[in-house]
């Protein structure tokens, strides 16, 4: 198909395709004359997942390079993509060398042993997770380490969830792309029910969805 | 203290603090001489907030300034700040009009309705929900829906987690501050030990942490 077709069935303008191009995130077209190219289905569902992962999953453009590049690549490894994908999160360019940052990095280290996880406490979930906590630390919410068993029971609930409509739906062929949709995607969906789920909690809880201290000195 | 001794403290290099300021982040110090600022404990928490919501939340500058003022509105309701910290995810610019779009809200309506949670399918967590639903249908995956039980009950689970602890541990006046911090660096947590739990039960079904396919072929 011509570019403009492309450009009505997934809704990206044509100079937004031309830039995905020159970014290195869509391969260009096949030249039919010097001046105009063809793109098929490959393009298509490649388009759809930039605009997932830059609306949905919130990425930047150059992450998102990143991560097709990971997916692209033949040498790939699970953890590679993985990793690309994560990293999103950015480097820790403020890991601090405190108090707090030695406590979490301990704490992480002990859920994973206490619950028999089959990974690292180096591996860079591991370093995110010890990352957030000690800035919740900082900010006088270390005591949130309380809660940790009981999200990290979700968590599990999940990634069982998530592995078994893998194991069942996803061709191997697929399986990395697949990975990377259910690693960002994923993440959006949880983070919705999450917040649709606390609105509800706090209904129940305190009658109202507004904050309670407004409700009383309201 | 001076801005040398706060930027000591928060680890946030002089020139950054200057230009939290100019963006209307942090607050100016109080001016004890015309080229001379003092700072109080009130700047070095916010510093730490801004720098969490930054490194951890992945929040941009302006996104922050937006969450910030809303906190600092005496009119606040805890609706306006959640809207603002979820804003993040950015206005639905590629809101198709497609069917996908048309089959996530109406898989959103129903959950929200078979689950009997109090909350409209008009909030903007539920309109996320349905934008990452129908991109993930657009890319092949709308069987997706399959496994939405299992993220709502770990969900829930969450929320009762977090309202627990919110109830237990923080002061009323915190309430609004608290709930920024748990939205946002809450999701930092639970999404990095759901690739911690990815990890696990990827090695528990493959007996392996590498992607199957790769270990069948190489």
């Amino acid at each position: 198909m011509r570019i403009g077709e492309l450009s009505r069935k997934t809704g990206v303008p044509v100079p937004t395709i031309k830039y995905y191009v020159r970014e290195g995130l869509l391969p260009p077209g096949e030249l039919t004359s010097p001046n105009q190219a063809s793109y098929g289905e490959a393009h298509e569902r490649r388009l759809h997942l930039i605009r997932a992962l830059l609306d949905v999953g919130g990425m930047k453009v150059a992450e998102i390079a990143d991560v097709l590049n990971a997916m692209d690549d033949p040498t790939r490894t699970l953890h590679k993509v993985l990793g690309a994908a994560a990293s999103r999160l950015g480097p820790a360019h403020t890991e601090h060398d405190d108090t707090e940052s030695a406590a979490a990095h301990a704490v992480v280290a002990d859920l994973v042993s206490r619950r028999g996880w089959r990974t690292h406490e180096t591996t860079p979930a591991a370093a995110d997770l010890a990352k957030a906590l000690a800035a919740m630390a900082r900010l006088g919410h270390g005591a949130f380490v309380e809660v940790l068993d009981a999200y990290a029971d979700a968590a599990e609930q999940v990634a069982r969830a998530d592995l078994a409509y893998v194991d069942r739906r996803v061709a191997v062929e697929d399986m990395v792309e697949s990975v990377v949709i259910g690693t960002v995607l994923g993440e959006a969906v949880f983070n919705a029910l999450r917040r649709l789920a606390h609105v509800d909690a706090s209904a129940k809880l305190y009658g109202t969805d507004e904050m309670p201290p407004e409700r009383k000195t309201g």
